[in-house]
């Protein structure tokens, strides 16, 4: 019944190219094959210039991952560290506080756990951090559809933080190899965040975008910490992974400390989004009626 | 407790170029006061050429609702309308049998409802079809997180579609405006839909991409009826929507028949696209394993 197969081998290894670098040639054929009925090729993509976007990594434990990834020129991006990481919203209503405290009650049990191990700690942060955008993009989408209105580029924003987690999460999983009893943990946190904030988002994404607000002032806290224990000598200032390489455009020598600096500035661009999605509900508006500041890294 | 406000006006207006056309000029000195502490401006964006992007749209009804949607050059793009429309999965497994005949069964009530109301019908059809992909990428994401794993792009693609579908959703919004049940009718569709879809993916996403895989057939034969329907004269050829222009580079010319046009061949996109991750999970792969088609349009 199914058009395609995977277990036969294909003659033309030309129409791959795309594809490369491949790892292992069986692949090669397995993918030609599954493409040729439905016909949806892997792309090509250019650069800003019109040159032919390449990719940086080459270590063969990776290559796969990214290439499968398939990060477009316009999903990597420069980090902009420039960036304000000492702002901060001052709890003033009673539902600020309570975002505020809880986001405190939260941080308590984590430090116990896992104490100075950063790397493991930033793994759990961001099992966690990926579920607010996913799930207020999906809200907000379906309440796009059931309105018949646009957001005003809100799901996107959103989404893409989502997004953009991930890629924290992947580049930290490169780092710090979780225990089994890590993983454990970390999948149970994320079933009841992931429950708890879909309820909150739907009672107050007031509320819910300024937790996450407070979630993102940890976060920079957190990294800070970090670096502090890396210029110290306490973790050691690995390369960084390829994956981080490609996605923050680094240079093909930067280090942990490197992605540590580049993702506690993206953790700080999710502070200011949040924090201003927090605003617009506070004035009594909907998110679409301000622009989204989607591409805003 | 906010650190903006919405109320009071402005003094600096020539920071806020890049919102430019806005449409009245209070909504400029607001937009200005939220982007004021959490810094979040909106991006200018420029055309592969490097010249800056500009908007085909100048209707006044539609300026706002498409500079606030801000779409960005790469989130546009030409339709390939050579893609062949005829494909046709043959049902050969048991699921997949169930999987067509459903769809089947679901257009039954359609066309006794909408009959030659080809416009009502696409609304219909696009608010269910931007379920799918939602969530799927949902699903994906999640998965993604809790195993530490990459997606192979397919979160991406799904969330691309459903995407995708909301933007048709929008284009036919202008064209069609639904009596008051007609949109209780869809928000009521939507709903059911939603969960039943939740739970199939959960169950069989085997069969979940196969009916949607179905379903997109279904719609291209939809959009045949609309363009034959064109054609004859019983429905007015009116002038594509502003945003329909924006979002496919249509000529500022171009008709509803145009639009209809590139619709269909998303939906065939769509398609080939449902299938194939069906056809992955039939070959007890997942869909990492292949390459997701992202930007397959
Ligand atoms: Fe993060
Ligand atoms: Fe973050
Ligand atoms: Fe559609
Ligand atoms: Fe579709």
């Amino acid at each position: 019944g199914s058009t395609v197969s995977f277990g036969e081998k294909g003659q033309q290894k030309t129409e791959m190219k795309q594809t490369q670098p491949v790892a292992e040639g069986g692949d090669k054929e397995e993918k030609k094959e599954i493409a040729s009925y439905w016909g949806v090729p892997p792309s090509r993509f250019t650069k800003e210039d019109g040159t032919e976007w390449k990719w940086n990594c080459f270590r063969i434990d990776l290559v796969l991952m990214v290439c499968s990834m398939k990060l477009k020129p316009w999903e990597t991006y420069s980090a902009d560290l420039s960036i304000d990481l000492k702002k901060h919203h001052l709890p003033a209503t009673f539902l600020d506080k309570m975002a505020y405290w809880t986001v405190k009650a939260l941080r308590l049990p984590t430090d116990l756990f896992f104490q100075r191990r950063y790397g493991c700690r930033a793994m759990m942060l961001e099992t966690v951090a990926a579920v607010p955008g996913m799930v207020g993009g999906m809200l907000l989408h379906c309440k796009s559809l059931r309105r018949f209105e646009q957001s005003g580029g809100w799901i996107k924003t959103l989404l893409d933080e989502a997004e953009n987690e991930r890629m924290h999460l992947m580049t930290f999983m490169e780092v710090a190899k979780p225990k089994w009893y890590e993983r454990a943990l970390v999948i149970t946190v994320q079933g009841v965040f992931l429950n708890a904030y879909f309820l909150g988002y739907i009672i107050s994404p007031k509320f819910a975008h300024r937790m996450v607000g407070y979630l993102e002032e940890e976060a920079i806290h957190s990294y800070t910490e970090f670096l502090k224990e890396l210029d110290k000598g306490n973790i050691e200032n690995v390369p960084a992974p390829s994956i981080a390489i490609d996605y923050w455009r680094l240079p093909p020598t930067a280090t942990l400390r490197d992605v540590v600096l580049v993702v506690r500035a993206d953790e700080a661009h999710h502070r200011d989004v949040n924090h201003f999605a927090s605003d617009i509900h506070y004035q009594g508006r909907e998110l679409k009626e301000a622009p989204a500041p989607i591409g805003y890294h």
